[in-house]
């Protein structure tokens, strides 16, 4: 276990393909909202969750035994579908052992950018969980922020700072990428106060102008936690 | 003068796309060390600077009256060339009057991709003129930053938030823009201390291995300050 083992931090779901090496097990994160929904639904019994590109493909498969559909396009709900983008959908729903069809603005897209590696999904509900496997694992890391349709958010770098600090504690890891520098400063700088530091952030502006401040506060500060880590197995994500 | 013009900040020249609007002034960045060695060379007489992409083109101006070729790669420069991408090199040479024909990692990449729009380059040594022009002009502008082969570096959007600081001073512009946000941060986080905090950045660790310290301190902290503004002109940049 002494070997060192790497951990970068990809900005952009359209970058990824700077940081593929077919190897790395990649951490896909979007913590406002997608991988928090993610962890949420799986909390609620959700037995697996098909993250698709379209919102046709996802109305293909409403009305099917089994499944529910949730969308999002611009931090919004879309008509005609089960859920949205909100954990709070999923809490006390009827969603136990259904499959969940999730199409999003940009997580699921980074999920679909990574899928020739080990991804699995990573939020503030699940970081201790996804620390420990990757500690236990021992491989080479990729955090991958999804980002904003392509460009930089502020969000999902704080966190890939937060998971990239719990790796290093372990002594395993090392790293030499500026982007995840920037992260742990970045977090540094918003340590203690992340909601506040938040609020000017572009994703937090369009949140709160729907009125999603609670959405927020739970996608940062979730009331509970879990050890469920989801992976992708095939187009699925599932229970790792 | 009182309408609110725009800042934005684009991490890697491979991301302009997302960010070109058509009509916006492009700044683009390459502190360590591109943008400085356009700021020294046109400092110490050079007429023109033709960026070029490729090695090939560079060398296809080698030897004829007027030209001088200058190439890096990697940070280091390349055999064949007269010059290579160290400020030191332009300062007391025979350059006057000459046109510069200069290949880069990244830098001259930043600004081909660019090339549709108004571009001009920045770097410590002319800061404050490009501000001031920014100010003047009173356009929307984005920071193009040339990152490191297509990924994040450090230096660039620390340099960006320094630029943007100037602007912001003014009253006149406003930022949405997370990476602007994220840049600001970060030079804050360096502030008085940026040659020992970039000391663990891919970059700086690259040029210290080539015994390149004294560029890094040059360009961070030019011991000259210079008015000239390089804007593209057709191929060229020349002095605005």
């Amino acid at each position: 276990m002494s070997e060192q083992k790497n951990i970068s931090v990809c900005f952009t779901s359209d970058q990824f393909e700077k940081y593929a090496d077919g190897k790395s097990t990649v951490v896909v994160v979007d913590v406002l909202r997608a991988t928090s929904v993610i962890s949420t639904a799986f909390m609620e019994g959700v037995k697996a969750i098909i993250p698709v590109q379209t919102l046709e493909e996802a109305l293909s498969y409403k009305g099917k035994e089994g499944f529910i559909v949730a969308a999002e396009r611009n931090a919004k709900p879309i008509d005609g579908f089960d859920y949205g983008n909100s954990p709070f959908h999923y809490i006390n729903a009827d969603v136990a052992g259904k499959t969940l069809v999730l199409t999003t603005t940009n997580g699921t897209k980074a999920i679909y950018n990574a899928k020739e590696h080990k991804v699995i999904t990573a939020s503030y509900i699940n970081i201790d969980a996804v620390a420990n496997h990757l500690i236990d694992e021992h491989n080479d890391v990729i955090i991958l922020c999804s980002g904003w349709k392509g460009v930089f958010n502020l969000e999902d770098p704080i966190f890939a700072g937060s998971l990239a600090n719990l790796l290093l504690t372990s002594g395993n890891y090392e790293s030499s990428c500026d982007s995840l520098f920037a992260s742990r400063q970045l977090l540094k700088s918003a340590e203690g106060n992340l909601f506040n530091y938040l609020s000017d952030s572009s994703h937090r502006r369009r949140l709160k102008s729907l009125n999603m401040e609670e959405d927020t506060q739970f996608c940062l500060a979730p009331p509970v936690k879990s050890d469920i880590i989801p992976i992708l197995k095939g187009d699925k994500l599932v229970v790792l």
